[in-house]
């Protein structure tokens, strides 16, 4: 499915489990910008698709509502771009599922690596910075990778704990780092695939 | 009021005038989202401020309920860091009258730099590339600096004429460069401001 001059990398957006502001697990509800925003980037950096990871019915009905305004409906001829962009977007009810698909398509389970500000700096485990996971990006025999983004107040502490590696928080100038997650993405993908003469 | 330590970088986002899909001179509506991500992206990489710049009357009250709901209101209660973060928003009517308060705030009048996917590369005058940029922000002599961000199809030809500078544009991996203005904010910020060991 993917061809070699692309890097192996998928996006997962989780809205269950993910915790709320009083850190007890939740299930968030869909933002539509969020598709939007992310799947732009996703197809300017060049991702293979963008997941949208939700167990609820009516919420997986509504992306699908959603992607297909813009990927068939009257959106597609108003706006083409939308087009190319969302139609990245593939919808799933769990990280299990979203690990079978891609590993349907690229022959090799996905390593994972989740994404979040609270990633602590004095774990050490499992912990890649931006160069490193840039480096193994390039490198065809390392992937398929899969990117996971927590919505709400970020991934659950079992996702935390099961993924495979933790990226290094976006650090900014202070102690200041609430970006939303559509910033957090584009950040990373640019950081992660943007050109070298940047 | 700028301390030492921050570069004097201001940001503006634009909705008159701006183009439409057809590519004419509009006024935009606001998008509540804007004000939230990029002012959150504003405070965690150190803008000294983020102008909302409409002409309208209806939508400068709007933005001004916005803010004041998550500064002063309910939402400053819930959530301090949307508080810190959108304490950055001013609102003005033009261009002309955020350049006029930038100057009485630093005494000179900052020198603006556009924004836009579709800034052509083949104009070299008043070009600059992100590192340059990122040099002259750590000039203090240099300064102050206005970014001019777009809303709906980007920056009207006359806003890019006048413009000191005007900022190479964010390139992916191929011909597709359709990021929100959301998406982009966040990585020209990322790219100008953030750290050198990212």
């Amino acid at each position: 499915m993917n061809d070699s001059s692309t890097p192996s990398l998928y996006l997962a957006l989780i809205h269950h489990p993910v915790l709320n502001k009083h850190l007890e697990t939740i299930a968030s509800a869909v933002t539509n910008l969020d598709l939007h925003d992310i799947s732009r980037a996703a197809r300017t950096f060049g991702a293979q698709a963008l997941y949208i990871v939700t167990p609820l019915q009516d919420q997986q009905d509504l992306c699908r509502r959603i992607v297909d305004h813009w990927t068939n409906g009257w959106g597609a001829t108003f706006n083409s771009d939308r087009k190319d962009a969302l139609g990245l977007i593939r919808i799933q009810a769990s990280l299990k599922a979203v690990k079978k698909e891609i590993e349907g398509r690229e022959g090799t389970t996905p390593k994972t690596v989740a994404t979040g500000a609270r990633i602590d700096a004095a774990v050490k485990t499992k912990r890649l910075c931006f160069p490193d996971l840039r480096r193994h990006l390039r490198d065809r025999d390392s992937g398929p990778w899969l990117l996971l983004f927590g919505t709400a107040w970020g991934l659950s502490p079992p996702v935390m704990a099961a993924a495979d590696h933790l990226l290094e928080p976006i650090a900014g100038n202070g102690n200041y780092n609430h970006l939303s997650v559509r910033s957090a993405a584009a950040i990373i993908l640019d950081r992660l695939l943007g050109r070298d003469d940047k």
